[in-house]
């Protein structure tokens, strides 16, 4: 019997697919790695992921999960063929628990649907993605997302109470519990988050959710340099107050929101700081009051946003960033590459300098601009693709981006995920953790089908 | 050679012991297990532990990490034997690294200390075990304590950056970074938080900080039954205030709190909340003022501390509970078992009615109180020891507290840990995911030389 047939009775006939043309659409995510898997499967449920796993797991074939495709280093690539698990199809939100502060969901529930849906009830799910009208639940947990918020709010691993994991022979375990608190044996949860599906894949998840806060306030600060901005960033969180979200924009980052839309007009500066808070009516105005003093000595200009139209037209272009980008050149296309490194907070500045010298090193405009407040920056190269000389320059200055962020006691990757694109430096930032990681895979999955090639395990 | 000759040969004549009286000093914690070790063994640095471990592994002779020996679930208790590593020793504040937010600590430092030294700072390393005047970070870490803070400040898995590990070959590992975000490989600084010194010994931990906040205030809530107190937290959780303590104190707790010092003067009723606010001085009266209102439908009487002084009076008073509990009683001792379940927060009435339904079904005083925030209650049984009768009653009715919790979908530890107090409830409570715990063991530590007899692996 055809492989093929076997996955089909698991799944039914419409839920799998070998067919060229749909192979092709799965044989990458937003990054340039490419993979082409044998077979497209889509499971509806946890049962259907166990037969599949088991089978799998017999005949030794691949399986890589996959959400809605939209990260940025190739996790979700099936880069030795094998199965692709759709998982965009099992997305319903299970349960809204919000006496007890927390929501059932299935992976392929897509970021912003949740939140939608919670926004009724008065919560959210903190993390957020630049992805979020697209990336599912699923990747979000299995790459440890986050976005602008965790500073105050921490990173997905934070927010999940409890995983439904089916294991590479096709077991399935529950990680965690209901319970917002526990100290019974080992972390499998944190185990699992971020594992980016080589350890087992998820099919439902518990997650916390938070009450939405009832005021929001933008401050935007400009300084002369970006040392002055970051030494402005740490004095503001020593002296107690925690922006719900805290970015930085150079100069050019400044230039291309501007010309995105006039109407934000930031003034020029060498970095531009935008402080966000969040709470109560009066505590948010006590904020902003304190980070204006605070920032006074360092700034050349501070100002709040003047009302809730302005500071959504300040985070609408803020997020599209990433995509405005080509607006400093059209023939040029952003490439996600050495995009994500984070540094210790105090290490921004140097960072910032760092970054500067290698653009002008490699001849490569770096457009650089992220969560200042954790340390996380993403660092925005645009090339034209056709041209193979620009993409060697491309890679030589990612390679020595990341190896600087290492350099600085930081890591390659602070939200993305290390999927294929940064497996090689595993070793130079882990060390002998890796040899741990290693075991660990070794152990959980024997036969290694669960998402072969990644991060170096 | 005598292998007491090889351990002195690594830490010196004077860090090694084998005097009974000695061996017998270690051969409890602050629980009820029993276990003596053939060696203490009291290191200076990560090399030193690193040897010992090389050579016990080679040996295969059992390893108990210990530091202050308070934990109550035997984790720190030598079953098999063998050597207890006192890391007591090890008590150096390394790094004070404010614009990091972060501190670098050796293990054996007392959880107090490190605030202390923060406080000049104007910071503070939010986890508050009960035993911060003793216990150490390195035990704290290992058994992911956290305290009366975690409802707003999370556990101290939250707070732990990065971890130099030794594990049982005696190969040094860091678990994490600097850095505050990072989504670079398995999360092994989680797997280790919690782990009880199963998987290796923590010699080093990077921790981060939070600035202190500038105000205060407590709330004191009365209500008739303990459902209305329950309704009333989650209420006031889901209004978007999160309280910085959130407790529960039930009819006798209070009456041994109004008899230790009767300045408090609690209310009688059937179950009290103490809510505390923290953050800004303007946000903490509004703060205050939205819980007053959120309870007053469900509340017998609130009331709003007057000063500093009764609101340090009343914590220091709920700091003494399970030491005041011998009140009710001077001829009965408090026995800490089946002290420390978890459930769902809106399972927290119906797990207090249980509770008392054991206390009837076995005829035991059970003094309830606990952090309603996260659905933790400490359940503190009190018995004369000396009589056999008592403690067979006492170990029925924590048998059964632990039995209710899980099926409430909770937990038989929020924060105390499993030790070898709790090991027989990890299959009821973890199910197969404890055969995942077990594959993990054994890849990290396949001779099983680290603290034998704990956790169920």
């Amino acid at each position: 019997m055809e492989l093929i047939t076997n996955l089909q009775e698991i799944v039914g006939i419409d839920s799998v697919s070998a067919s060229p043309m749909e192979l092709y659409c799965y044989s990458s995510d937003a990054s340039q790695i490419r993979g082409t898997p044998d077979y497209v499967v889509r499971p509806q449920d946890s049962e259907q992921v166990s037969k599949i796993l088991k089978f799998a797991n017999e005949h030794e074939i691949p399986v890589t999960a996959r959400g809605a495709g939209t990260g940025l280093a190739g996790g979700a690539v099936a880069l030795e063929g094998g199965i692709v698990l759709d998982l965009s199809g099992m997305d319903r939100i299970l349960d809204i628990d919000i006496n007890n502060l927390q929501v059932a969901v299935e992976p392929g529930v897509v970021h912003s649907k949740l939140n939608e849906v919670l926004k009724a009830e008065g919560f959210f799910f903190p993390p957020d993605p630049g992805s979020s009208a697209m990336c599912t639940l699923g990747g979000l947990i299995a790459n440890n997302g986050s976005g602008m918020r965790s500073v105050k709010y921490g990173t997905t691993r934070s927010y999940v109470l409890d995983l439904e994991v089916v294991l590479a022979d096709g077991s399935v375990i529950h990680t965690g519990s209901k319970t917002l608190k526990s100290s019974a044996g080992y972390d499998l949860t944190r185990l699992m988050v971020g594992s980016e599906g080589t350890l087992g894949v998820i099919t439902k998840a518990i997650l916390k959710i938070h009450p939405l806060p009832k005021a929001r306030t933008v401050v935007l600060a400009s300084f002369e340099t970006p040392e002055l901005a970051g030494e402005a960033v740490v004095k503001t969180l020593s002296e107690g107050v925690i922006p719900s979200a805290c970015e930085i924009l150079d100069r050019t980052t400044v230039e291309v929101l501007n010309s995105y839309d006039p109407n934000i007009a930031i003034p020029d500066a060498g970095a531009t700081i935008l402080f966000e808070f969040d709470g109560t009516k009066s505590s948010v105005v006590e904020e902003a009051e304190i980070v204006e003093a605070v920032c006074k000595p360092f700034a050349s200009g501070i100002r709040v946003a003047a009302d809730r139209k302005e500071m959504e037209e300040i985070w609408s272009a803020r997020r599209l960033v990433g995509a405005a980008i080509s607006r400093i050149n059209p023939n040029k296309t952003r490439v996600y590459v050495g995009e994500d490194v984070g540094v210790p907070i105090k290490e921004i500045p140097r960072m910032l300098k760092l970054v500067q010298s290698i653009s002008d090193e490699f001849d490569l405009p770096i457009m650089t601009y992220g969560h200042v407040g954790d340390g996380n920056l993403h660092t925005g190269m645009c090339i034209d693709m056709l041209d193979n000389e620009q993409w060697e320059r491309l890679n030589l200055a990612a390679d020595k981006i990341h190896k600087t962020a290492i350099m600085l006691d930081g890591t390659v990757s602070a939200e993305h995920g290390i999927g294929s694109a940064r497996c090689e430096y595993m070793r130079l930032e882990r060390g002998d953790a890796l040899d741990v990681m290693i075991l660990i895979k070794r152990a959980l999955d024997p036969k290694g089908i669960l998402n072969p090639g990644k991060l170096g395990v």
